[in-house]
């Protein structure tokens, strides 16, 4: 998907929303668990009933992994039903990876041969030789890790050279090797804070913000801040969409909790002028 | 497997040294191709020519996981097979993992639930969070990555906060989340000279040490800064070991490559009266 692809998906919905897919077995309402693949019985519900609201599907993959074999053929049959029945969606792998040259050249054969994500999240530790091998193929992304939403960004990713704090030194030295069209960067709605001063280092780049619902972070403010002409945002919801209700009525539920953040969503696009 | 059991099996093998099985496809030899699983088949070939003079396996993921699900049953198959015919040998997934907590928790169970490997690679960016969920399995390991071997390790990884290098950071705050039982890192062995200096910070800790062989890092070197009264040290060779020859004498000549990094390392235990 390229870069104005994206930008018109967002006009016409009016929503910068992506559903982030963290599919916890354990949490999937009961009644599923009589399907043959009840993690993807679950999730075509709820992307039957998000679709119209969102942009963009974020699969996390370790909710697939800790299910083995049965949890590939998850993702996989997910990420199809997504291509086939709502073209045009992104889809995400959130996956975090990233390994010397060699290695994450066969990272990006799995997720953008084998399996045809659109994007990809990539941790920025190894540098340069572990980000560009993901580069190379027309139309796909790497979104990578910047400023994190977890207690844990607070460990490393301040760390400061000169006033240069790493995530700003990730910011400023990956921006070279891509261009927005092919390249996003992770920036947590917790740090919403923080964004004005991102966006003097990557006006023109998307961020994928999660940390909107459960771990507490506002939209408002990662609006506010975060906004650029060409929208640059996509915000992620997990589990304050997919698992508010277990019932039966869990993706009515879902389809509410994306049509709630769509219209915030809108407004913060009109005030912006995108709309 | 506990640091006892690993520091015995050293002893006894008088060998320090980890076999990479980075077993690419295109490059296993082509007279395998027409087996069912020609990547497990491989590899039961070069473990049975290596376990003798090896103390751990390290699986890179990615050379798995381009394979897609094929891929995953080669990883689970070649795992079985170490367990099953050389129980005691340290087995490895190098998959640089880490997100945050609930998420980082899920990678934990795909890892050491259901699959049953010793240890884990972990990439650090995202901090505490991220990390201690692999720590709360008794038995198994973290394998954080410290300073990488690969160029790119010059980007981030040495950016310096007041005269501390971020890997020198990484190395003092997340000694704290663990033991020298329960965790080791990265350091790769392009970067011996450094040694030196890490082992003043993480003076009880095993390292794992990839980059000797293709990657040009020198066995004597890291040996001379590294080795403590425990040995602690893991050296990985992959491609130098598994892919020197194409015949079908292939597994015959990685059982040599094998053995001669044994015997040198061999010589380095004797010098440190460690055997």
């Amino acid at each position: 998907m390229d870069h104005l692809q994206l930008i018109g998906n967002i006009r016409a919905k009016r929503s910068f929303l992506c559903v982030g897919l963290d599919s916890e077995i354990e949490k999937i309402p009961s009644f599923l668990s009589e399907a043959e693949d009840p993690v993807f019985e679950f999730n075509k519900r709820i992307i039957d009933s998000t679709a119209k609201y969102t942009v963009a599907y974020k699969l996390n993959l370790a909710f697939y992994e800790c299910n083995g074999i049965k949890g590939w053929k998850s993702l996989g049959s997910t990420l199809s039903y997504i291509r086939n029945t709502y073209p045009g969606i992104m889809v995400i792998a959130d996956a975090k990876r990233g390994d010397i040259g060699n290695t994450s050249k066969m990272y990006a054969k799995a997720f953008f041969e084998n399996y045809d994500f659109d994007a990809l999240t990539v941790a920025p530790y190894m540098g340069e030789d572990s980000v560009t091998p993901f580069l190379t193929y027309p139309g796909k992304w790497v979104i990578l890790l910047a400023l994190t939403s977890n207690k844990g960004a607070d460990d490393f990713q301040y760390h400061n050279e000169d006033g240069i704090k790493l995530f700003e030194r990730v910011l400023s030295l990956s921006k070279k090797w891509g261009n927005p069209g092919n390249m996003m960067y992770v920036v947590g709605a917790t740090r919403a804070e923080m964004l004005k001063e991102i966006r003097q280092i990557v006006p023109d780049h998307f961020l994928l913000v999660p940390g909107v619902g459960a771990q507490g972070g506002s939209l408002k403010e990662v609006a506010k801040y975060g906004l650029n002409n060409n929208c640059g945002l996509l915000v992620n919801s997990s589990r304050g969409i997919i698992f508010t209700d277990n019932s039966p009525d869990f993706a009515l539920v879902a389809g509410q909790k994306a049509q709630e953040l769509q219209e915030e969503m809108e407004t913060y696009l009109r005030e912006k002028l995108f709309i």
